[in-house]
């Protein structure tokens, strides 16, 4: 262990001046001029930074402090960015990014004028392939094996995955892949024990990563402490050396250098601003989150349904399941970064008389669609997914919004897709869905709850029953979920421009309130959709296809995000971006109803 | 080995009035009131029994050969169907079904009045869990073994999963999972080194099972022959005793007692009704099949640009890799079931400069669907996705019906999605995909291509350009790829009714080649989609997104597959039942034009 490795929040970085080594490096041949025997403190150097801009700006934050030796032996070895390391996720990767010209960018990690909090190939030509959904690395890294030995060029290519990541099954595809091919892709498997939350799965528990790698064919290097970078050093020029496919195991601390993150490395996985000496992080008053109110609602729900239990793929936090667990901890299962095998589980609940809800981000359900299709829709069996960070997600960028999620869950039979505008509305149709019996998505956004009052009860809705919110006569907005604010906020600008109109939850996308939506278009002849999502596919069609049948006069304008990926950013303005904001959204109708072209 | 094991394909099976012991097994509790030392001639007949239903009416047949024994052996161990035994896929269950209840009805498999190919939970109390899709096997075992504790159920769970289906990530994320919760899943690992084709994979080259299984903390409990019945009840016997999550190794032989089917189990995986003296299929005069049309394209492709590489996920044979192999046999992957890391392979091969073309069959590609948003797309890789099996694929059913496709790939940015009208677009389609540089889908039905001549040289198309087939001044159908040729046949009969219907073979769902769809909403006022493709979110609403914003006042029909899922039957039979025959375009769009209602 270094020194880095011990004492407390203080004593372990260097001030801003001490810094002079790392500053001198502004790509990884800088770094390749420093002796061996100095690579130690470089890494100190590196590690005191990574503290200053955590402290300063918050972000990702323990991961990438047990990678920072790793980091640095990783760009001495290899002949990079000639040869590649492929970062799984990049929650570890600030340090990269630190070695590779971003240093001064770390700062502004997340918003729109700063760097990607994860890897990006727009961004740097050291992020060889982009990442944030966990798994990816060592499928992308045998890929440009092969690829490089088929184009004539001699590289080297590296996949850096964490042990949690490894519990995806992708990642077992491409190693057992790579140990049919043996061809010479390198695999560090960056053990901390931990995914955001600690790691699961029975390898966690086994601890037995040589029997897995040596089981699926490649060779197994050893394990090494992660934090002594001269036993480090050695073990990555083995591993560069080896004959073929290859696998490392590192051992690293989370936090390693930071006292606090050491001691807590869930809590400390990703921080606000904090302060360095004492690790006290600032705090803001927000209302309660999206996520607060769904795992209150579904504590409410398993308090009075002994059915109810709650899955999540490796994320008890960012789902709230924590909050849940604290309620009904025998009700939870982690699964591990497995969002295949957490549907089909589900499902094996669900033959049981059991009622489970997935609470999977929408983006990382992606992972699991064709087990929705297959295991739980085709059979119809009651299994509720909790879809929290639908539509923008802000500074986690493209790789995280969740802005397809009705388009693939509506071509769906037998599935029922909804969308609360407020946490009332929430733990109403969550109590809908765990007593339909039915396959059932419920949606929600990341980040504040409007923050209504609560009825006593979660209480069932009909389903495919929207609710009429304001008259009008004019036209009619007609949409659900976070984006019924923004209209009812527009149909009071349009009001003052002398426009009455009308604004409806549909609450449903699937099934639709069809009664309500045709007896709006008839009455107004004028309908705007709006969402917070792909208009390719998504509510505005599902109308389009209702009126092209029953009111094929009425006109549509549909609001949405664009065919295209949203970047990373402040939340607020990546809402203007796309118009979805009740000014954009109050011009834009405005010009449509004065014949103006469509505004889209 | 028993002696059913050897011999020529004559000598191995009785004579239908050998089979009383089968024929008095109507349910396994029948079966449970033999004596162990019978068991072994039940298996003989109930192999005989198998070998003659392929010979009569053919079918998934080397796999249920190969599992006869285990079969016999779970179902005389556990009491089910209190006890659960979960088939993976359902190609090695037709023993189970001939064993409960369904000896008759296998000669009608797959035939719209028979049994399905796979598990249905609707057909039989004892298909606990649909299959279909590899791989879910564990996850569905454990999902009940853990919801029927909470049930206070006391039951066994039982997944079988083949060597081959066990390269798939979700079977891994399962078995680790089970490993984690130590709950007392069993697993019945049959080992015969064959997925259809030989299996792939590092695991499948160690055959290290024993070490995989360890590492992910169950308890291994050896390895047993197959095919001899008395140690295998033995071996079944302890896993039914195991304290936690255990798994046994099987070793069966795929075709094991027919001959020819021993010898060459990749062929006999499925089969057409054959001779049982001598092994010889009968034959059918098809024309060429879409996927050989595919095959030979690719190969002229990979012919003149040596970037071309083909990735399969364990179906070299449905996808015609294996005939595309023939002539480029150093640019084929068969990567395992694992569509998940073929995507992300095929990307990371792409940014190495190759042109990678993914050929996966429709509903598989669902396995992928994250990974083509967030490795290809995002990234705007050069990757081709080839769709085999789009739209209705008869016998095989609901599981494999390829109709969500546009739906879930239209909504991702910068994708391009095509279907080719005939095996001559098609080149052309692939020419167009493999040249692009952007990340490009094509699906193409099963079946027989139309068997038009090819142009010498598949020749890119325009992006995003459609193509005029016939004039017409009251209505047009736009449509693409399979459903072209109904069109045209409609607007055929439709002329004969007074109506002048033009045909437009849009080529691309996305982007839609919106000047030819205008002038043509412009010029008639009334379009006519036809898909084989849900109605929810497909190429009729990406028509109605356009014309809602460009050509208003036109008035769409929209024909396509219904919000539900079709049964397996005759492929010919459910194209009727979904009414995109000519006779039915025909009749309901001559309703519509008169006035009588929309059809739909």
């Amino acid at each position: 262990m270094l020194d880095t490795s011990t004492g407390n929040a203080r004593s372990q970085h260097a001030p801003e001046d001490g810094r002079a080594r790392l500053r001198s490096i502004d790509e990884p041949e800088d770094l390749r001029k420093i002796a061996r025997e100095d690579l130690p403190g470089v890494a100190a150097e590196l590690r005191s930074e990574l503290i200053d801009i955590g402290a300063r700006g918050g972000g990702h934050f323990a991961g990438s402090l047990g990678t920072v030796e790793l980091t640095v032996a990783l760009h001495w070895v290899f002949d990079t960015p000639h040869d590649r390391v492929i970062w799984d996720v990049g929650h570890q990767a600030y340090g990269h990014k630190a070695l590779t010209g971003r240093r001064e960018g770390l700062r502004r990690i997340k918003k729109s004028d700063g760097p990607s909090g994860f890897l990006r190939r727009a961004e740097s030509p050291h992020d060889h392939f982009g990442a944030g959904h966990a798994g990816t690395s060592i499928s992308a890294a045998l890929g440009m094996v092969e690829g490089a030995a088929r184009a004539g060029v001699d590289r080297q290519v590296v996949a850096v995955i964490g042990d949690g990541a490894a519990t995806s099954g992708m990642s077992f595809e491409a190693l057992n892949h790579a140990g049919h091919l043996g061809s010479r892709v390198r695999v560090v498997f960056n053990d901390n024990g931990m995914s955001i939350a600690p790691n699961v799965g029975g390898l966690n528990r086994t601890g037995d990563v040589a029997g897995y790698a040596k089981a699926l064919g490649l060779d197994y290097l050893g394990e090494v402490d992660g934090h002594d970078l001269p036993a480090l050093l050695t073990a990555i020029e083995a591993l560069r050396d080896a004959p073929g496919a290859a696998l490392l195991r590192v051992r690293t601390r989370k936090g390693q250098g930071f006292a606090p993150a050491e001691a807590d490395p869930f809590r400390w996985h990703a921080t606000a601003p904090f302060d360095q000496a004492t690790g006290e992080r600032k705090k803001s008053a927000a209302p309660p989150s999206w996520t607060a109110c769904f795992a209150d609602a579904l504590g409410r729900m398993a308090d009075r349904d002994e059915r109810v239990v709650a899955l999540t793929a490796a994320m008890p936090d960012g789902t709230g399941l924590d909050r849940f667990a604290e309620r009904h901890p025998d009700r939870v299962y982690d699964v591990g970064i497995a969002e295949q095998h957490a549907v089909t589980f589900a499902a094996g609940m669900a033959c049981e008389g059991m009622r489970p809800v997935c609470a999977i981000y929408s983006s990382f359900l992606q992972r699991g669609f064709d087990q929705i299709v297959h295991d739980v829709a085709l059979q119809q069996l009651p299994v509720t997914f909790a879809l929290d960070r639908a539509g923008l997600v802000g500074g986690d960028g493209p790789t995280h919004h969740g802005g397809l999620d009705l388009a693939y869950l509506r071509a769906i039979p037998h599935l029922v897709v909804a969308a609360p505008r407020d946490e009332n509305q929430l733990q109403h149709l969550l109590a809908t869905a765990v007593e339909s019996d039915r396959p059932f998505a419920l949606r929600f956004p990341r980040g504040a709850a409007p923050g209504v009052a609560l009825d006593p009860d979660p209480k069932p809705l009909p389903i495919g029953r929207g609710e009429l919110l304001r008259r009008g006569t004019d036209l009619a907005f007609v949409t659900l979920g976070k984006p019924i604010a923004a209209a009812l906020s527009a149909a009071e600008q349009l009001e003052g421009l002398g426009l009455s109109a009308a604004v409806a939850d549909a609450r449903f996308a699937k099934p639709l309130d069809e009664e309500l939506i045709c007896e709006l278009a008839r009455a107004t002849g004028r309908l705007v959709t709006v969402e917070d999502h792909a208009l390719a596919g998504g509510f505005g069609s599902a109308v389009l296809e209702l009126l092209a049948e029953r009111v094929p006069e009425a006109r549509v304008i549909r609001f949405g995000l664009p065919d295209d990926f949203i970047e990373h950013g402040d939340p607020d303005e990546q809402w203007q971006q796309v118009g979805l904001d009740p000014e954009s959204l109050t011009e834009r109708v405005h010009a449509w109803m004065r014949g103006g072209g469509c505004g889209v």
